[in-house]
């Protein structure tokens, strides 16, 4: 069946100089009501004082660097805008000054998103906004997990708070949220804060692939073991900017060296396609921290790659 | 009468943090039909590839910069968004390649605007969006003409090209859309490219406020001088940023030292109130000369100053 | 009498080069246990996220730039290190997730030291620290306050917070620790949230020379009104570095173009001298938004300034 | 034969300090009227302002940064100085105004140049400067090409504009320029704009290594597959600088992800010696997005590597 | 009598782009042995490792933002070009790594350039370069010292080495080059070594303005005060750009809040007409401290009121 | 046994964020005395003048970059702080402005903690550091030497000068300080200054992975080659920030594109544990070129890369 708002689709840069216009993502329509919408794009500028900071600033220089993106893939496939009724819903509300409140806010946004049967493709802000989606969208026990990332984001707490960018996947997986045994953290490495740093993933049974298994899988193994322990079921993919190689992105709160290229990235995205995906995100990237935004050039680049796994995930859940 | 449309505000800081939302002129309404608007913030992102260039991004940073300016004026005295219907309309269309067909473009949605009896706040842009705007809109014989500038404007040609940035007042004399006795030109100095620079300026019968004579007047003989020249008239503002000392706008194309400080424009524009401004726009903000953003966040301080006299004069029509 | 520990002085650039050695501020001896000192400049890296941030790096920064600064006043009068044994004592700590426990473990750190007979000059951090040090070190009552800042910070609360950089004074005042007959806000300017945001400044008698004034009364009869409005009493000093004109201070989180220059900043605090000043601030340098580091530099000039000012206070104290 | 010029070197770095003289190519001796040149170093800052430009300030910057680069090549091989008279002639004159006249004075420019025996290593400007190279140079048929980008630059037009960087290899191929079936592009990726952008290159019969077949293949196997394709006719190479990867490339206009390192680009030009080279360029640096010049020292290191490849060349045709 | 050389001009931006050509100041004929020529512009690259260095680089970012200048001077009168033969010279040789032979060799070149009659006007390089030219130019005894600077350089060693920025006038007036009573420094002010660092200047009578007394003189005041000193006889004019307040030049080695605006030098500069100056220079620009260029763009600019001043002077002493 | 100084640890970044803190080593201990100390991390904040300079800011940015990193190795294997008493012993003396006084200056500081069984872990600087720490830690014949580098660093002299970044290599064969045959320099590449740049390695019988040779090898092959040529004798490692491709280290003098990843030199590194390492150092890091202090983060990185190779060589040799 065909979607009526497929006509959304963003501004086409051979008509409208890519200068021209508003920043949405990809100069998408905005709907922040997400009227007819099937799969929004939503930020979430969100972060904590931990330390470098500044990615609450991300959603607003991604959407100005998605200028530059164009509208189909680099296979010369289909457009995710041509399968789905993307939009651009603007930013979730919070207030940022009660990182409690904070939580309750955002899932309920995505909460509600959910009920509509809009389909979230979040922009951070910083990785505790994969923990605000997965609250908001996770209904029916927990969900597969796919997660690209330089570090383990499996704290108990930090400076003794529980909900934050390093907590992630704990609160995930102690709330129902997450299935560790359909979950997968690619490409971890750098210093740890301690030789516990990745107990909390190998009791769980989580599946990690670390920078030096990445290098020796190879990408079509590590595209292959991903599929493997996410299977057929719902899943959510996050890709936190650090587990770029810091030359990729100095714009970010942790750079770590030694990672993936963006090569790397796009084409285990691309590998990617099929999955069952219900939400997904993009995160930690700083503008302050950025001034020429090549790192949120790379980061609008993933959403994006993000998009074209989505759109058919969503247009195959439409058809059923 | 009031107007009905007076709800239109920009968000409020107090309520939605500033870094959040869509990046529209101080996250006013994003109302691209104009439907129910009085003053229409619209952007020109168009320059020529004179020399250093990149004012086309201006209107997407003036806008990012623009979320740190809150709804009050510095008096204390009332909103431009309490007086007016205020919305940011996006940006005016043109094809980016062909400057002949610009110019059309451009003016012919100016002339739309004006036509249906909006007031149009431009942000260039380079310094031609100002004649470009002044095709649109002037319909009734030459109007008055402020221009804070570093450099006259008034070459007959550029490299052989009749409309451009330095070609302005040249062609807005001779089209009959400014009248160059009601024209004072603000804060020129810096070297010239030849001893005849300022002759068409004297031939006219336009005044020149040079920086030496800036300085000699002081800024309320600046005013006085301003108004007596401009009278109760119809009249147009246009702010060139590199006006402005060079130390408070590295990001312009043609920077010249020596000029006003960022508190003698707010002090002088302060004083133009009740001047009957039928447009206005500030242009030659170029962002990638600008990765901090200084120069667009004086450049957004001061749209919201020309905001501040404009909306007064648009109450003031509607109420005769 | 004397000073025992006078010894303590910065390195001698004519003696060690500048870029040599471990960033403490000026190069004086870190002593974190304030052993033997009088005055400690004391850095608080606390920030709140509420939009453009990063002064929890401004401690770090403003110690490297301060390497600049050479140990003799510009008057050629003689040095504080001369009169007082100063001490960089480091930063205060506090966790950065619980802004609630940052308020006590910081006010108690300052507690302390007040406690110690130390005198603490500090480096923000955003505007709360001045809270924070006031929380910690007034103990007889409230003192009197010289606030240079573009910003009242008289909030009632801030997205329903109540300690944070926009209530600062309004804490202040409410909880005994500032004299509002004995304050006075230098520099105020640019747009306002509210027309009632200097409201509470009005209901309180606090003094308030806006820029508007300051310019009216010329740097010497800002000096002598704040002279007047302290008095001899005790008084604290707070340099919020967006006092200054945002052509001087790129680098901070809400800058506003139209206010003090350096020049203006120097003259008036020397004119300060022989206030009884028993702590002093200066806050809101964010590294991440300067990276040529040039906001820094003035705020460590400025913190030089106030230790010129508060040694003698500390030495005319010792000597009763 | 020896040629006679062989005496104009660049300045030796070990005699005279790398940041001293004035900047030309490698401080190659500036000859503007290109007596006794063999082969010429041009610039041509030319750029259209479709999105973000700023090329036309590269070669300014890209001579700047060949500073750092030494006179003999990485291999310890002979130094292109050896074997031809290297000089540079500055700039290509054109009116940048009118694009139109601007076409025609460059080709102008260097069918004067191939009038006189003089092979250009061109350094853009934006991609269209391949253009006007070959218009000037191409006299006897279709010449062979291999272009070295991320974008194919083969639409029919650019909003209506038949000449520019987008329609590069479509003019060359309908005006007999370029031979489509001794044509390879190499290093296509990246998001498309329709699904036909690449029909063009398949209708024509040129051969696309895009970045998927980059990798299959191996850099030895990209070498065999441009000398296959080339053959040992007389051709041009173009190194548009977005073929990098955009790490390596902040400063261009049209940055992509995922492509080729700098590593790659050298061992696959390094790989072409011997091939007829009648012309070459180095395109798209873009001087204001990039502060720190690395893609200018990137892209003078690839007009290093075009100058190896070209200087054999020469000195080939002048010993038949 | 009319100049044989007068054709010699800088390349006039309205025939030629400003961003075309090779980087000479002002565009000017790149004349380096002299030819004709009466007044040679000469960069000399060197700097010192004392702090925050790279002033080397000075001359060639220097001649980049002269581009910006155009060739008549804001009076409208009568350019430096028709008055004298102008050229640059490029840079002055010397061993970067041996200080010693540095003074030497630079000191001849500019010797032998007093000897042919050419006046030079020298872009440092750290301000060691006044020394070095007044050690090539001054034959007939101490000269008149006109010196722009937030510092004195009157050390009488700094690290135990006698030749250096810091020693400039404290060597100059030993060595019978600089004539003390007719020596006036303009614009000191900021913290000092030790409570010594005037003394030098005080026991020779020179006379110092610093910055306090700058103000209260005004600039008609400090302009009578300079001729007076100076008087009628030979004089050389030096700019340490960090006379400046910081805010106007991010990039140098040792900024100083709190100085001279753009606009304070050139109106006093400007009012410098007329004095016998026999060479000049401006100093202490570091590009790499400066990435967006404003510091050189000022520095540009003051070498050119620089030239304003010198061109008359070689005019007049040519036609006696 | 254990050591008796093994609580000397940083800060943990759990307890104490990373923003806070006088900036040492990883927050280490400041300990310029030495006391109780096994491996030292001593800055040398050495440059000379030949061209992009600036390293003497090296240390202090590398400290700062240096808070993002954590106490354990990415391994999961034990810290080097729980093998060896680590410390910050700040920057060894000298006088910057006399390069002869400093090698012997710094060479007595290295001297003097050899005496006293103190390991450096040096940070420069220019690579004449390495020279200058050899020639205080060699007593007993020249020891092996492991050289990370883009260049060879054996010239003769440059411009005169025996003892400089150039020359390392060639003094510390000359002097008995390297053992060639036990020497191999990794990472070479780019152009040359003449085709004899590796002569005198050649002559010497040291051993040259160029990068060529690297990718041969594969970095399994390289690191089985350096043990072999390196064994088991005493050796030395140095790390020239630029045998990293340009696109990681933005920030140094030389850049030159085409060398090492990151995850390349981490990878090699990691493969050296065991050696018997006596000093090591990191160099040509140059903060002025790196705003942003990627540069920076990776030289920390790779500091703590060359502490966890030296910590297990200094227990196993306290073992004995």
């Amino acid at each position: 069946m065909p979607n009526e708002n497929s006509t959304a689709k963003p501004v086409d840069s051979l008509v409208v100089a890519r200068f021209s216009g508003i920043s949405t993502f990809m100069r998408l329509p905005y709907v922040p009501d997400g009227h007819g919408v099937e799969i929004g794009v939503v930020g979430v500028p969100f972060d904590f004082p931990t330390n470098r900071g500044g990615t609450r600033h991300g959603p607003s220089q991604v959407r100005e660097m998605s200028r530059l993106i164009r509208r189909y893939p680099s296979s010369g496939g289909e457009s995710p805008f041509d399968q789905c009724a993307v939009a651009d819903m603007g930013d979730a509300p919070f207030n940022p000054l009660n990182p409690q409140s904070a939580v309750e806010d955002t899932s309920a946004f995505f909460a509600e998103l959910a009920g509509r049967g809009i389909t979230p493709v979040a922009c951070g802000g910083d990785h505790a906004v994969s923990y605000f989606v997965l609250r908001g969208i996770v209904r029916d026990g927990p969900i597969g997990f796919v997660q690209f990332d330089a570090h383990p984001d499996t704290s108990e707490e930090l400076y003794g708070d529980r909900y934050n960018h390093g907590t992630l996947l704990t609160r995930g997986v102690q709330e129902g949220l997450i299935d560790p045994k359909r979950t997968v953290s690619i490409g971890l490495r750098g210093t740890r804060f301690s030789r516990q740093d990745r107990d909390f993933n190998v009791e769980h049974g989580m599946r990690v692939i670390d920078f030096d298994e990445f290098e020796k899988l190879g990408r079509d193994g590590v595209i292959a073991e991903i599929r493997r322990v996410v299977g057929d079921g719902p899943c959510y993919i996050t890709f936190d900017i650090d587990a770029l190689d810091s030359a990729f992105v100095p714009g970010t709160g942790s750079p770590e060296p030694g990672g993936l290229t963006m090569r790397d990235a796009q084409v285990v995205l691309r590998g990617l396609a099929g999955l069952n995906v219900v939400g997904a995100d993009m995160c930690e990237v700083s503008p302050p921290l950025d001034p020429q935004g090549i790192t949120a050039l790379n980061g609008a680049n993933l959403l994006f790659e993000l998009l074209c796994i989505t759109a058919p995930a969503v247009s195959r859940r439409r058809s059923k």
